[in-house]
């Protein structure tokens, strides 16, 4: 695991937090007022009800911060471990009323947070070994971004470009748009900011090889079968790096690994990613 | 379909909107910059990929509309209609620039909230005849509760509480901690907002009767057999009204339906909803 | 009192807290910064200056932790309790900037929801031993639902439904644009969210048998006199929920008590409850 | 009525419309849409249910063309104008949806605007012919300080100072920890700002000489009796702009207005007005 | 200097704190995070890198509170000290991750602030023992109105009104609009706030003199020469506070300051102060 | 010019000029209520009082659309022009309340742009024809990264990364961090994200030899004189797109540009670019 596995900056992620609450709770928990003593505490753990890999705990303790800032958080496992059915994700300790405030959305977020990092997992063990790397796209859920792609990074895979402004990707409009994948290539690199890279997305050897020559060093092959992008690789592979997206699922992952490829681009491990099922329970404490 | 799916109001939604905006656009489209000129116009259809039903088109319009208040849009279906793989969901015309960078932003809201209304089709013909809803739960996406359940009613699925805030449900721990089924039950009876019902989880038939006999009218039978729950139907079905949730799936959904439960909750329509393949296709232009 | 008078959730009124410190304190308190050095130091006390019910004091609170999180503050009642004049709510030591510039919106705030729950609890003695409850409205002030609401509860009274979200009544519109009581409540029942009961308004007795025929049974009956309500609540007291509203004062209040009538809403009880007379005094520290 | 009665700028009030529309709106009308047709219109009336000073206006054309820009909203009356019971302040034409939904925030808003606006008139007629004006003070609502102090200004009355960035008033506070009133006022005068004056609470006649003495040409008699009004305005009267505030009472009102002070300061008038009586009626349109 | 440079309220500049911090950290720094240990520690020095006057450090501590709470802030210096090249005004202690990340922005709010004070202290020297203050304009970078201000305290000079709200400036647009210099300043004087002073500008001799006939008893003398300013001071010096804009350099304005006008504005002092020299560099830590 | 000259997306500098309105509107003008009518109407100009480069006037016509929608704006120049002193870049009619009330943040915002695109086209124009660019740096405004960077395009420059997150820079502290230049480059560029290019800050021929044999192509030249630039272009700008920055003045900018660099880094150009003088004046129409 990259010893960097650093969470977000919270600024990039409170918004969607105080949104989350606000829609959960709003002015109270009706249920808990009706049936628990105000000052009633408890302990509760937060349990892997199936293997997983542990995503968004940071999220998870900031929930339960605010809707109860005497509850004590003790997480029991880090980003990106992975745990089996039945391992705890975190302890909780303190008021029973912030404890069940905070559990949906504690839990929701966890859901998602492990789904991606969990599903990006397996697709990573797919290919070890191959030297292919698994590579996200902007598809993650509005809102999401920065969670989406560190979920991502929880999985072992890779972050592409995290939106419109740190990346530049001539896909097919812009370059019909530019008059051809030669003009598009040379109006970009004649003009892009000297910190970004040009990707250029092809579709067929032909294409790639005018890319190349048209100076570009970062192809994206869409839509291809793992022969035509296996021929790529062989055309292009040592003047550019390789990525690959589209039609791209389990079954045929290893067949583009191994075309030698640098990158295969999933977009199903943000936009179809199963909820892990991990629930709440109060419990008696005992160690980690 | 209901004549009254109206889509949420703007100020329930607008915050997220604000957010998928600032996350994927920023300051600049860089490629859109440096490969098409700034006047250059286009039009561009919205395009389903796959069957399914449309849902969220409202916000893929407000999308537009804030990139660029000049493109005119024109929705080819209605929220909740069935569309086939090619049928077009949308039509746009103005500048490139602003197509493409509310495209991905616009696509992600459509692909999940499609994604929704398609699986709670499925889940909602497959009990067809049966008498039984498909409900929802609290398991959307944080950030997204209105949205997503919005799109539950557009797949013809029903909404349960939005919130801890508007219904009562006791679960496991507010029956722990009240001291039994029928402490809490008469609790809450006894102090709930009159316009609220009280609906009781119970985990047998033994607790559906005691809750029941404590005077509650709405059990969520959770974690039970198509048998248990047709055991319980029998015994309190005309008392109360009755719902199912736990161990649910689409294989096993038919026979729950047929134990004569009223209502059938289904975490996974919102918590575990493949995205929707959508797409935009820049065009001509040709009548809807 | 009920022992579970939670103050709302921070979140639900915080960005009301917000603007209240901005309007009144904006970039500077000038006068304290022309005349009193910064760092002077001094006790407080937050005192009635008329008999009242204390409400409010976790707002005062967060007032003073904003402006200066080094003031040490202790309340010197609870929310609900009843208090004499000359009596303190609070007492407060640290900087003289920070308690002055806190001040006047602090006041504001306890004197607005001190005032709410006086005026509460002076309906509610007043029918005392009848067995019917003070219930409010939605005539709270714009921005103030939830803390008005609160007050409602911290006076004795009962709240009716927050929102427009989480509660169904049928209002002489709505029954006027459905063609009549019979097929209002109807429409309403067949289609309502399980968790929300179904209140009516009704203005006549003739009404309130057909709301219950069509099967209705939470009725608002709306401007009758005490006497027309003995009325209906002795044909419909069994079979439905019964309220009332409309020109209910201190003095027609416990003839209105006396019908039987299980619920009285007061809309005076937040949209024109004089505010408490309450005063902050800097002070030699005395114990509590 | 002054010509520049213009409304507050929207920046200074869309929050607080933000907060309003929210709390009572939220997702959606569950009413409205169990038994309107989402697309049915209508004609409505916001109507005057007692004599009143009409006052905020603005804000209700806001908040229903927030809820459904296409409702057509037509005033019928002016800010400030003195309507009886039974005149109309404004009519709308569109969408029942709309209207249903905004009607209570709209109403909410009014009922305030108006009774601040009729109270005061009430004040300011109270005194007529004396030369003093009516003054508002600090003691507005959190949330609502600009809205409340136009409300005044409709009534007749004036506006003191808005907050603690833009006036200076030395209170007995200030004047202690200054080391008396000759200190304060001193202190003050050196280091105001040039374009603040600086006024003085004073409490007997001996500190109003003192605070004249001191160079102070503004003072505030605080919780004098009538007559001592006017042995302070014989004193300092033509060398201060007077204010005399605490105990005033719509009864002897008059009494300190015939003292000869030029400025009567009422915290009533927006602590403690009662809300008007207005509401809304669907109608058949006729002319204003 | 002042006993009182208390800085602004945090409240009247989070949100632009919020801004800054969004716009250059966003999710992450992908450097750091490529070189640096997350766990890495270390300590840093901001340092004086010209002579200056130090000013925003209240600013630049609540940059790295946020950033990370974990690290330990010890200002070296107070605001408005006198500053020589290599004087430190912040120690660091805590996480590269934070400091490296707090580091450009923190010194961008440094540079700024302490650029007005050290060029406003220049101008105040410049005209020392002449009995003129120097004051600021509106002409502040929008945002920033608070923070500039106080820059201004902080070099020695004097604040004007902070906005359109807190003074009175009648322009020459004002006089147009009004009729004249005597209409307008009658205009004003008869209907502004009591606590609010009118400010004049005037032209010429003339024109200063049917101000101050009007009533006015505070002017500014727009665009005129230090002789023609010399000549009006000695007209109305004596009835009017005395205030000079237009056109004051450093080479003119002692020249201006010796006419016996009692306040130069200048503009520049807000909207031309170049940045100050300020860096952060990590070191070994020694003491203040 | 770029053709592609677009204005940053507004959502990126709302916040702040929502911010700036606030700041100096607040609830009202209080000059311009006491001396205007409030139906005035009027023409008005906004002009250019110096030589300078046009830039903000997206700006500014969204300051007037804000405090009066009914304004009608007529810009008179594009972004990027260049405009002599006398010449108009706006001219605006509708009501003259509206036109004040924005007028001073319209010109604060005007004239920070121009000057900073008037300062960049002096550097870009101090170095034409050595095929050198002039490249900005962090040191924005903090809250106008946004706007500052557009201003710096409109001058002719170029951007350099926005923030942290779009770009990789290995500065002294990574570089000490990762035990230097080979090992902070080599850690760079094998975790690197795909889309970013690695720049590698170095401050000798040795370390710029270094960086390029562990791999870097984008050097970062700090605080050289021209000589040892020219030394560094000869060994290594073949191999590295080469930067130089610090101590760089618009009297030894040619010099350095005269080295063969690729790009000069200025910081002045956005953290000490000196207003523009620009006015808005009421005037009869004319053409532009």
């Amino acid at each position: 695991m990259p010893w960097s596995l650093t969470p977000p900056h919270p600024s990039s992620w409170q918004v969607l937090l105080n949104l989350a609450l606000a829609e959960d709770i709003g002015p109270a928990d009706v249920t808990s007022q009706l049936t628990i003593a105000s000052d009633a505490n408890g302990h509760a753990r937060i349990e892997a009800r199936q293997a997983l890999v542990a995503c968004g705990l940071f999220v998870a303790q900031e929930v339960f911060r605010r809707v109860d800032p005497q509850i004590a958080i003790e997480p029991c496992c880090a980003e990106a471990d992975e745990l089996e059915a039945g391992q705890i994700l975190m302890r909780l300790q303190g008021g029973l009323h912030g404890i069940l405030a905070g559990e949906r959305t504690a839990l929701n977020f966890l859901a998602r947070l492990c789904g991606i990092a969990t599903l990006t997992r397996r697709y990573v063990r797919e290919i070890e070994g191959t030297g292919s790397q698994i590579v996200d796209t902007r598809k993650t859920l509005p809102g999401w971004r920065v969670l989406d792609k560190f979920a991502v990074l929880a999985g072992g895979g890779t972050n592409h470009r995290f939106a419109l402004y740190d990346g530049i990707l001539l896909k097919d409009n812009h370059i019909a748009a530019a008059g051809g994948v030669k003009a598009a290539v040379e109006m970009a690199l004649a003009r892009a900011p000297a910190g970004l890279r040009v990707q250029v997305e092809v579709e067929s050897a032909a294409e790639a090889e005018a890319a190349c020559q048209a100076g570009a060093d970062f192809l994206l092959i869409d839509n291809r079968t793992p022969e035509e992008v296996r021929d790529i690789v062989q055309r292009c592979g040592e003047r550019a790096l390789l990525e690959v997206s589209g039609g791209i699922t389990l079954e045929n992952l290893r067949q583009y690994a191994q075309s030698g490829v640098a990158r295969i681009a999933i977009g199903a491990i943000t936009h179809s990613a199963p909820a892990c099922d991990i629930a709440l329970e109060l419990d008696d404490r005992v160690a980690c």
